[in-house]
């Protein structure tokens, strides 16, 4: 199942950026599941990766180098997510660097491993650095749909996007591919996104851009409240495009770019919803009038992590009470229900607190019925807001969890 | 479904308290959904009430009248939750008290509504009065098993326990009902509980024992983290058993009443957890070794509410990286998962951070197979601790809450 996800067709390539995949068998699939992504000399890159206290091995290697040296390989696994692996998992890592290292010339800090998959589990390094010279010998930039599909796991299919804006009269371009089934997939398997633009940026300036991206894309989907121990995003800016380079937060033409940039993000993480295994409905959370952004925040998320609302917007019931329910308890101080207003979509269901005078039952479930919804709510306090995207909870997300590993 | 709940046979009595209940046809089934509960004059009473800001009517009546003075009378009614009704809903719930003041001429504060059922539809207070003079007529004190059952929603069974301690050479009587599927009835149907002894207490002791006798219970209870607009637990103190008085928290008899009441209001919110409907496994969940209480409660209700670990646990599925990974993302400061042991009753599953070198699969499945197990999670930092009891994530559970409002 999946929710208005369109079949992915194209993506354009990025000068400075060559990528290869191999079938490594670290699983039992035909797929790509091992790929490199070379970034040129002179490319400068940023990383923001899982909170999980519990991290990853490559999570702890690949952000303590890029703290280090500016990125040139990124090293990407399907199928062992090298997770709750200890220090074995560790120098399993930094031994898959080390043969990148050894092959290629580059510092061990230049290059950054990811891995996606089941946790707990030996990473098969031995399959891993068998197909590294040969995909070393296949780099190429035309090859991001490829990737995108040796990323994926559970994913139903490849996500990724590009955009294009002028800049000083140059095209820059701006690519980036996801994997994930909206963190549900089977142990953590983790969201995993690599953005690359041909801009020229400095260090500062491509961190800020990614800040400013995961800001308005992955930092606003939830599924289950379940972050992973291996989630990671990194945004990769070679410069090769013969522009100036942006090196001030206002540089004139950099909301152009932050603009394209977030695009090519808001479309990786709806993906990673409309893909949501389980996933019947796309639902948008939408809160407006809090004291705070924060505040607006919490309500969002309690909405969209409640069982209860999640299970009536499964079954097209437009359950208001359990709405109202869970704003309620969102831990908001002082709030007072008087003030509260919801709609679905143009529906308004909940005024001052109270069911809407004009509301009736036909009017909610004509909205709930549809694929793609809007909870709106207003909380009548303040200029705060926050939105985010999210699913219904189904029968599916049900088997799929309770089935894995059979 | 539920797991492990006995019959309910028998409710001692509790001198200085009398019940009563009728069908007065709030909904469509036959059993009494109208309950009136007297305590005798001079009784003390408490209340602890939802902390949800959309409160319903009757929380907001019952907890102010509580505050005002000492309760006499509980009116309760199943059916419908007189929740998301605004200013009507509140006039409702007082017209309901007023009616009782005109009946039996004690002061509208000493009267304490409450509700369960439906959100949003208006209080049928023809209906409720309607009985009211009939009920008054049959109050009786030993009548618990029958308020038992006119209180229940979706609950499979009544649920109530009583226990005996001696004190001075008296015996003291602690008796509690208690109705909600573990807050994952249609339309957040509540929790209710209703507990009373014939102790002598001061009006801050009976506060004292009933916060020390929730924190030991309903506090420690989750299905799926919604807190209802009703939820409501009282404790009423008669006095009516002839020894001196309990007024201090340092006086040498309250241990014992303490963990007569406390062993009660523990049965009533496991009870409430082992009928949660679509529940087929009893978990607690045992955390120790935080820096602070706070932190364990903190990692125990992010481990409880994972969508992730309760489908697996549904499976039968000892999927221990979905544990480690949630009590990982549970925001505690500077956890090292290096520290962090986990285990599956007496097997373990985790050891320091990674998976526990004498694991295999099998031992873990032969703990998750049960129906009633603990997953003990060891932070390795400190002494504080917390424990919880909650349920697996079912098919059930969906096809209930999915498709209530038919």
């Amino acid at each position: 199942m999946s929710v208005g996800l369109t079949p992915l067709v194209r993506l354009d390539p990025i000068q400075g950026i060559r990528l290869g995949s191999l079938n490594a068998g670290i699983r039992q699939h035909e797929r790509p599941d091992v790929l490199l992504i070379e970034a040129a000399e002179g490319s400068v890159g940023a990383g923001v990766f899982t909170r999980n206290a519990c991290r990853a091995a490559p999570v702890v290697v690949a952000s303590r180098h890029l703290q280090q040296a500016r990125p040139r390989w990124l090293l990407v696994n399907s199928g062992n997510a090298n997770a709750g692996t200890g220090d074995e998992g560790l120098k399993a890592a930094l031994f898959c660097c080390q043969e990148i290292e050894n092959l290629t010339s580059s510092p061990l800090e230049t290059i950054l491993p990811f891995s996606t998959g089941v946790i707990g589990e030996p990473l098969p390094i031995e399959k891993i650095v068998a197909v590294l010279p040969k995909i070393l010998a296949r780099l190429e930039e035309d090859a991001w749909l490829e990737a995108a599909c040796a990323i994926m796991t559970t994913d139903t299919q490849p996500k990724g996007m590009s955009q294009r804006v002028v800049l000083n009269g140059n095209t820059v371009t701006v690519t980036g591919i996801a994997k994930g089934s909206g963190m549900i997939c089977p142990n953590m398997a983790t969201m995993l996104a690599f953005i690359a633009t041909d801009a020229p940026l400095s260090d500062d300036i491509v961190q800020y851009c990614l800040h400013q991206a995961v800001n308005a894309s992955f930092n606003r989907i939830t599924v289950d409240g379940d972050t992973s121990t291996n989630d990671a995003c990194t945004l990769l800016a070679t410069g090769r495009v013969g522009i100036p380079a942006m090196t001030t937060v206002d540089d004139p033409r950099l909301p152009t770019l932050i603009e394209a940039i977030n695009q090519v993000a808001i479309h990786l993480a709806q993906s990673i919803i409309r893909d949501g295994e389980g996933a019947t409905k796309f639902i948008t959370i939408d809160v407006v009038g809090g004291k705070t952004d924060q505040e607006c925040r919490d309500v969002a998320y309690t909405v969209a992590h409640s069982p209860l609302v999640k299970t009536a917007l499964f079954a097209s019931d437009p359950n208001w009470g359990r709405i109202l329910a869970a704003v309620g308890r969102a831990n908001v101080p002082d709030l007072q229900d008087q003030t509260i207003h919801i709609a679905l979509d143009e529906v308004p269901i909940v005024i001052a607190g109270a069911r809407a005078s004009s509301y009736e039952e036909a009017m909610g479930q004509a909205v709930t019925a549809k694929e793609e919804m809007t909870i709106k709510i207003d909380l009548g306090r303040g200029q705060g807001q926050f939105h985010l995207w999210t699913t219904d909870l189904s029968y599916e997300y049900v088997r799929i969890n309770g089935s894995y590993r059979t």
